[in-house]
């Protein structure tokens, strides 16, 4: 059998090993248009915060271990440009420019997302970057080095952005954020968002929500970023506006597209193609608390859908549940999280949403280090279900909130989540931990 | 109605406070023995730490509070002797040898539990002390304050001895521990257990595993703890062998008890007469893991049971889940957690169990302050079930464990288990949190 991959890293990578381990003797080729495979994207900014690393730290596994340890014929360099779905066939060419074709039995197909720009004056310009692949994050670090950047200018607000800001304060830089929206991290109570907005601030991030970006321009030796009622000026601009799926070759393969235009899959990860699968940023998934589709392009999903195909491919029944949205993200010394949906969200979803936000600690009452939480939590009045939470603080906030995701894959009510058996010890919180404490008070409103 | 509760500690005054909440009009009267209510008993070893720190710190709600804003009829240093089911009264003795009796509607014993000391020579001499409620660590603190105490033992290595072995060597003492069984935790795979026994060496404190001790003798100005192989000298003796359910009274009343003699209760709180409720250490619990009955006294529990008490004298029907076994506790700097089952309870429940014990880290591949969490997981290979987890580690271990604690009230499966949506970003944990992995790896045992 010919398992073809397109696309080397998380999801790509992860079918392609796990497939030679399910079976030694399968054929798997992975074509990957960049030279870099396996890396942890998600590091990057974190590796950016410090000049004397290098990005290739970030590699999880060489390629050569992939070629030489696994038996993946593993292909950097290789743009596949088309998908035949009745010949079974890709097509394309290398970064040396020769054609290539391969035939395959199983496709893969994992060609991630890509950063969205502005089709706007000067986003072109040098100096303007933005973060996704490791090459991106090879830019950034090889722009700092060969320019005096001393002013930078983030567009966007969401959790790139966020992260990118506190790796550029941590390199001395002078930091402004923009976007047009008048809320800070729009999808969270005001109480939760203006935490982290204080924390930003607080670490010296010129905060410029409301304006929106018409151009960028070159400005003396550096660019300047124009809105229609300010200009901020700066040395380097990220461009963290959000992501897209990679979707060009399904689509002229003839594939079915969902949510945001993400390929479309069942719980098995096929596609409308009896032989192509699809996994990682480039495609959708089943919400687990709607039942509906859904686009959140996110490491672990693209790493367990990997598995998936893999599985299925060899013969499996893997039927993935689906993502309940959980993600985290640290903001300098705060620590946010999320699960499932958004007050916003469940009205769309047509559930009935009451909410609450509570107040707690991060340890007992006297033990000492003892910070606020912050907790949202909502729930159906209708059926009674926990929805989604989320959670602001400066410690147990990252990993509480995948208790609130276990609940959420079984559709637990409000009222039995608040009866779980957390644990307890007055240096790591409250007896009634701040997710139960919430659950406790949003009962009273979900009569 | 008059609501009559016997002890004035968590689940007492949960019970008695919420009542009050629910029915402004209700008669509620706490009969206290001691002189302190509603104090955080596991905030005890962190405050015993810290010379200067009043053990009163650990109050949470002062008596005044309780009668004047609450209007509860809360009584303190009134010792209840005896139970009259049939007429409905309560009898007793105040501190001052005054008789009293109360008759009740509905009667709430919340008396707790006490320390286990062994029926051996010298464990009621002088500078030889427990550790149970807040006189207990008044006792310890001024012990320590008017004898020159270089030299403690404790006798028992669970969790209190454990907590308590940091607090003294915080407060540089030389700490030695001593106990019968050969196991350092004897519920943990080795690989855990010795991780924790290697944090406690390192931090000074002399173990030594099976030694009996046989009698406790004065010697010199201080004392001696006497095994039959060797002697430890000590200024001071903790003995933390474990508590027992306080009983007494419900046994006279002839209220039936089950697992270590644990009052027995419904999943309504009720005992075996049907204006008698139990609540706290002194009562039973279901495990949401066996189904079967249990005695895990812990605060989380005592708590929400007081609460349920309160509810259904009120007129709800609050039934409890029950406990899924979930605690956590501190040793210097490891967090050690653990919820459901361990591999002996698994086995004896009468399930197949399959385990496994993986090493994970704290952080992502290549991202700093990374260190080493070890997970012990266990399923039952009938039915696919996820019977129990158990974690170590320097961070992420403690709120953690909540999410397994989830999957157990949930009955969920390993496979689906490894299939839920946890929390990723580099700073807390690698893509596959050490739970999934460990889920992950577990599954290769479970056919």
């Amino acid at each position: 059998m010919n398992f073809l991959v397109i696309g080397g890293d998380a999801a790509g990578m992860s079918a392609a090993s796990r497939a030679k381990r399910n079976m030694p003797e399968m054929n798997v080729t992975v074509l990957e248009k960049t030279h870099d495979v396996s890396y942890s994207a998600c590091g990057m900014p974190y590796n950016i915060a410090v000049p004397e690393k290098a990005i290739e730290d970030l590699v999880v596994r060489q390629a050569q271990v992939f070629r030489e340890k696994q038996g993946i014929n593993l292909l950097t360099g290789h743009r596949v440009e088309s998908i035949e779905p009745k010949e079974k066939r890709v097509a394309g060419v290398t970064y040396e420019g020769e054609k290539f074709e391969f035939p395959y039995d199983k496709l893969l197909i994992a060609t991630g997302g890509s950063p969205i720009v502005p089709d706007l004056p000067g986003f072109d310009l040098p100096g303007v970057l933005v973060l996704k692949n490791l090459d991106h994050g090879r830019k950034i670090k090889a722009y700092m080095d060969e320019h005096p950047v001393k002013k930078a200018v983030i567009i966007g607000m969401g959790y790139i952005g966020l992260e990118m800001c506190e790796a550029l304060r941590a390199r001395a830089m002078e930091v402004a954020m923009v976007k047009p929206n008048l809320n800070f991290i729009p999808w969270m109570p005001d109480e939760l968002s203006d935490e982290v907005q204080k924390e930003a601030a607080a670490n010296g991030v010129a905060l410029h929500m409301g304006h929106s970006v018409r151009k960028i321009e070159r400005a003396n030796s550096s660019l300047a970023v124009v809105c229609e009622d300010m200009t901020l000026e700066a040395d380097m601009v990220i461009v963290a506006i959000g992501i897209t799926p990679n979707n060009e070759l399904a689509i002229k393969a003839g594939l079915e597209t969902s949510v945001k235009k993400a390929i479309a899959v069942d719980r098995m990860l096929k596609t409308s193609d009896e032989n192509i699968y699809a996994a990682g940023d480039c495609a959708d998934a089943y919400h687990v608390v709607t039942g509906e589709k859904t686009w959140i392009p996110l490491a672990l999903r693209a790493n367990r859908a990997g598995w998936a195909v893999a599985d299925n491919i060899c013969g499996s029944q893997m039927e993935l549940d689906g993502v309940a949205g959980t993600s985290v993200f640290k903001v300098f010394e705060l620590e946010i999280a999320r699960t499932g949906l958004t007050l916003k969200e469940s009205k769309e979803s047509g559930f009935d949403p009451a909410d609450i936000v509570i107040k707690s600690r991060s340890r007992a009452h006297a033990h000492p280090g003892s910070t606020t939480i912050y907790v949202h939590l909502i729930g159906d009045i209708k059926t009674g279900r926990l929805l989604g939470a989320q959670m602001v603080g400066k410690e147990g906030v990252a990993h509480r909130i995948s208790a609130a995701a276990v609940a959420l894959h079984n559709k637990m009510t409000v009222e039995r989540f608040s009866q779980t058996d957390f644990a307890y010890a007055p240096p790591f919180g409250p007896v009634w931990d701040p997710l139960l404490t919430a659950a406790n008070q949003l009962l009273k409103k979900m009569p």
